[in-house]
């Protein structure tokens, strides 16, 4: 009997102890990668590309290749069916039934993959859908590391760069953070990893940040630098610095270089932008750190660092193949994960009702092709005050009206009448504007 | 020893015996997907698609994989050697010898896939060239039809909306008589089945048409509305509205919806185009009715019909795989139809010697590129009035004058000497001026 | 153990005995293009085509396939990341690591391949690089001969059409010249071979011309013609023509046509171009010659000469396939070839230490992006006066001036202490300014 269908939208589809297994399996498969292609003979994975990537395509073609598979890919925009409006749902309900096994969704769209997941019937993997999530680039930056330091839990890591836009790097933070590891940001002047972002790993994580520098890192950081360092604070979790106090790093395990991602700027300058040169790696800093960078590369790194042993990008990039494997094969059901007992899965979702409101990320698929066939869906971030998030693209929205569904009646969040309506009743509004469209009554004058 | 080569170019290429034996292995194929790819190991298909067309080259590749064979594409038009100036004639030469044993060919000219076809020393499979056919859309649009109703002699199926420019409905409409189908056409206003296709269907399957009324149909046809009823009116075939008096239906067996081909239009509004919804659904009318669709689907069914279990438009993209699968095991010798005696095959047909005269399809490919290379091909449709097709893309025209090969003299078609000739030496013309130029001269002075 | 990593930069990386293997192997896999999908049954090709080219790549891919292997393409330059940015250098080490066991690249830029070769873990084969090589059509074009006539040595060859852009043409030429094969060039006027083919023809193969006629070839060329007969000069060898006097042929082995290479035409008129037609076919001359072409064909060789058994043009396309499986069959180390001593193989190049001189050919990848991360590399083509080519185009230039390393002098190339420099030590120069920006002195004052 095949498993039930497993999909990878988000990391957080994946609990920590499936993750390790899956390092275990791309380890086994990383011995001789020639020598799976009875695995997943007969299995045909589709890749749907409605953004150009070749190496993430290329990286899972290899993969299901090297699995026995086939493939069939669609990575052409201008050559799908799109041009003559097909919906996402509908291409994915067609390619992902009888055409293929797996789906591989890239699309612009914030939350596509999610609508893909929903509508296929067969696993989907989300291959980067616009600025929400790229779990893959996720899962193999951290089997990287895990591989060449033996752990991740305790390793302090310098994340690097355009800390603003990058959504590797918020993957990744969230990541390292899961499995314990310690953050120091390093960002180019003006690009600084978001509050979102900070937000986001101290509510999941008990990640707090205090000041920090680091040790001479020519090219990345001078001495007078502004560092933060980002550590779990919760009294049950280890960690060194939990009084917050400011932090200085006279070494790192890994450094995580960004490159400026240009194409989301708005003509901020990038002069003096971080670069990795044969000085950075002779400083004492560095003795024993890892250089990583998501690839493709323009001149953060430069190319008489290649050589180094402690460059580890290309393995990044090398491991990608064997992890895929090891994914893809697992949701095929090709291999078992042996994980007993996962305390430490994702976070249980609940979701939050709602009538009117709407995301309000105008990249997000329900405000694109979705508006034709989806609604509005959102889980609750935070109880009180009430903080929603999209179940498509994941962006967050205050509700600081709370409406019941038996009495019609809406107060704000933070009155008792409030918190008296029973959770399986609460209807979330973001304003009582709002929730008087939707038929709801105000109890009082507004104040 | 390998079976002799049969291309599908046109539907007409299979017998009545030969599509139902292919049904019958679609369905052992479709059975476990997974499980034949043994079948074809280490033939390879080669898509040649110089048009877009994701769905068609995707199912194929799909069917390919899953027999076990390999599949190389060129798809993108803008990739292929045509940039070169290369001629399909020769493109195909070189695919279709060493490089692939098997190959699918879409192309934007009328007839391209009978030249391919010509060309090639592989089998052929036309993946739709231009206007003209589109085969295995056919075949599984049929396939499908009949798995869910178990026949097709003497189903009732609605033909609904751009009746005028869908390919896809002409030939389906041709299909449906074939097996003895009725067909009640319900086109949008303006777009109304043309007479060729009303033409053909009389003459090759005795199908005449009445005025129809069906019931109503919310959003589809109201209850005055002008449907007409398509029937065989032979009396050796079963029929029951043999009378040709109008013919009012109170319940169908599947409805075919077709989006407004709005690429072909000039400029006619499609404002109130007929619209599936669940309202449609709960009609008497529907209540054992198929919803199809070639897809991709516009707006013309609402997203709310999709998880109606009369629905069966995805479905007709999933049997696509078996169904393909079926055609090329069948095609590359890997499995035997059992037809015994195949009394139903397509008609002979009797080619027409013409001098001057040529297609006057200016999108027929001995238009475009064959004039370096292709000559005019013509066969006799009707004998008197002599009625010529174009062998490569099937347009008609009336061939008014008749010439003796021996005498060099041309007659009108309606005197008695044009008669006389031989049929083995008739040259056949537009006009006397075209005969006059080939150098025949006329009996008489012209009446 | 896997065999060490062989390349395909160049015709000139596979010695002849080698190349005379490869065809004995491909003539075994033709037999049954089918019955070889054990062979490399794991293993992955990744084409990664930066200019289009279907033929070529659908061939590599077919090859692969009927190897039993797998295929990723990246054939798009507008879906490849180096929208983003990426060097050659950083795809190739990302894909020709876990991505893919064998690469076949072609790249707009004279000497790419030398540049993937370098940074690939695995084998590298040039699909062509600019205006530099193209070695797998040369394989097959002189096997697609080879299997004609039976030999190669002693055969007379013409060359016609476009000399003097066609890359095809000069590289055949360098090949037959290595196997002995005599050369007669036909040319269109204004199209001659140009110099430095004829330059290396005498250098590497003692190849010399000599005025020459060919009998009447309707169509191609007339009586009067002034082609001329390029053979191997060299006592050592056996050549016909050893005094250079005027040769007069009655009869040729085979015709080498060439379109016109419009694209690289500065609007030079190809009125009058050369053509094969049945006219040519018929006359005396033709009577044992094979037909050839390296496909596309525009208009050079009419449509109805291709059914004459002496055309070879589809075949050569054909052999293609069992040619490319030999050859990567072999660099994957599923054959062995077996060669013995190999006296005939490529010329050991001696690399030429220069401070400053950079390749000429601003089409060379050095001058391109090889600018970030390439030094400039030569090997010395002629001792006295030296000349050298550059590692990566092969474009050779004039270094009139050589340096001591040890002394910081420069001197003239033909004066005596230039040539009493130790050959280790020697720097080389195009010019005294260049030396002297390179810190060397004159020894004298410039003559």
């Amino acid at each position: 009997m095949r498993p039930a269908k497993r999909d990878l939208v988000s990391i957080d589809d994946l609990s920590s102890a499936e993750i390790m297994e899956l390092f275990r399996h791309a380890n086994e498969f990383r011995e001789d990668l020639r020598a799976w292609s009875h695995l997943c003979r007969g299995s045909i994975m589709a890749t749907l590309f409605f953004e150009p990537s070749t190496r993430t395509r290329l990286s899972f073609e290899s993969a299901m290749l090297r699995l026995g598979g086939g493939v069939i890919t669609a990575a052409d925009p201008q050559t799908t069916s799109a041009a003559k409006g097909e919906s996402l749902a509908d291409t994915v309900r067609v390619v992902g039934g009888a055409y293929a096994d797996i789906l591989v969704v890239r699309h612009p769209q914030d939350g596509a993959a999610r609508v893909a997941a929903h509508y296929a019937k067969v696993p989907v993997i989300n291959g980067g859908d616009g600025a929400h999530e790229h779990p893959t680039q996720t899962l193999c930056d951290l089997y990287t590391l895990w591989r060449e330091k033996g752990v991740l839990q305790g390793l302090d890591v310098v994340l690097c760069g355009d800390l603003r836009y990058s959504r590797t790097v918020h993957s990744f933070a969230y990541a390292l953070a899961r499995f314990g590891a310690n953050i120091i940001t390093v960002p180019y002047p003006g690009f600084e990893m978001p509050q979102f972002v900070l937000d986001r790993l101290d509510r999941e994580f008990g990640v707090r940040a205090s000041a920090a520098s680091v040790g001479e890192l020519p090219g990345i950081a001078g001495g007078e630098n502004s560092a933060a360092y980002l550590t779990a604070s919760r009294p049950h979790q280890l960690a060194l610095f939990t009084s917050l106090s400011p932090v200085h790093l006279e070494r790192i395990d890994a450094i995580y270089m960004t490159r400026a991602q240009r194409e989301r700027h708005r003509g901020e300058s990038t002069a003096n932008y971080p670069r990795i040169s044969r000085a950075s790696m002779a400083s004492e800093m560095m003795r024993d750190a890892r250089v990583m960078h998501p690839l493709p590369r323009v001149d953060e790194i430069d190319y008489d660092v290649d050589d180094d042993p402690r460059s580890i990008y290309f393995q990044q990039a090398e491991l990608g193949v064997p992890m895929r494997m090891a994914l893809m094969a697992f949701q095929l059901g090709s291999i078992r994960l042996e994980t007993g007992a996962d305390a430490v899965g994702a976070p249980a979702r609940q979701t939050a009702a709602v009538r009117g409101l709407r995301c309000r990320n105008d990249r997000c698929i329900t405000n694109g092709e979705g508006k034709l066939y989806l609604g509005a869906e959102f889980w609750l971030v935070t109880e009180w005050p009430p903080r929603l998030a999209c179940s498509y693209c994941g962006q967050e929205i205050d509700a600081a009206f709370v409406g019941s569904a038996t009495t019609e009646r809406v107060h704000r969040h933070d009155c008792s009448d409030a918190r008296r309506i029973r959770s399986e009743n609460r209807i979330f509004f973001e304003s009582e504007e709002q929730a008087r469209v939707a038929g709801f009554r105000p109890d009082e004058p507004a104040v």
